[in-house]
């Protein structure tokens, strides 16, 4: 989780939302990843989508069997979705997202047994650092503003 | 959707899984494109996810405000999500999929209150089109197998 804030802080000095993703597998880091929306103007550029994209080029197969995700923040559920697809074996997630979280908050969509797939989850690790870095970037973000 | 069903045609033509979609904006096509999963080997290579990406890559924007998504066969949580993060005004699509769709048939997340967008849905477009492309593509590839 320290290596998927350390990417979150990169996010940030771009002024990105500071989000940030590893996948490990065989306690090895396959792909890191932070979120890249405001720099490439793509919806679709979330830290767990990109990481998720790097890890299957990177082992050439769209199956992440044997992967694990840390994500700083809770994926929404376009994240969500794509952990089921890409049958990661589970996500390790930071700080909760009342807004769209989908592992939990919002809804879980990671229990739902018409899915082929159902990833375990675990949450709240180092949730403080990983909220904290949020909150302090859309203070500065509204103070600019 | 006739436009969208020529995609999915492609997809077939590649032994990809027969999904096609395209974005419409004042009534010109945006983007177009179909599912890449097998031929990419990434998890996230659906049709919905990389017409978005290509549509925000055409008009400079993660905004598609404006644009309305055709797709062969209804989304997924993944594509679903992304509709709702890139804010289509709405999706027409063709066939239900009973065991992932997400605008109406396993779940709607269109019409979850905590997001931040809810984009309009009409289905059931050339759906026997739409779905007849599946059946056969299904049917055949068991036959190989």
């Amino acid at each position: 989780m320290r290596l998927a804030l350390v990417k979150a802080l990169k996010a940030q000095t771009k002024q990105e939302v500071p989000v940030g993703a590893i996948i490990i597998k065989d306690g090895k880091v396959v792909a890191r990843a932070h979120n890249k929306r405001e720099s490439t103007q793509i919806a679709t550029a979330h830290a767990e989508l990109l990481v998720i994209e790097k890890a299957c080029a990177k082992l050439k197969s769209w199956r992440l069997e044997g992967c694990v995700l840390y994500v700083t923040l809770e994926p929404c559920a376009m994240c969500t979705g794509a952990t089921i697809l890409s049958r990661v074996d589970g996500i390790v997630y930071g700080a909760s997202d009342p807004k769209g979280g989908c592992m939990g908050t919002v809804m879980d969509l990671t229990q739902i047994k018409a899915f082929n797939h159902q990833p375990w989850v675990i949450s709240g690790i180092l949730k403080e650092e990983c909220g904290q870095l949020l909150t302090s970037f859309f203070k500065n973000k509204r103070k600019q503003g």
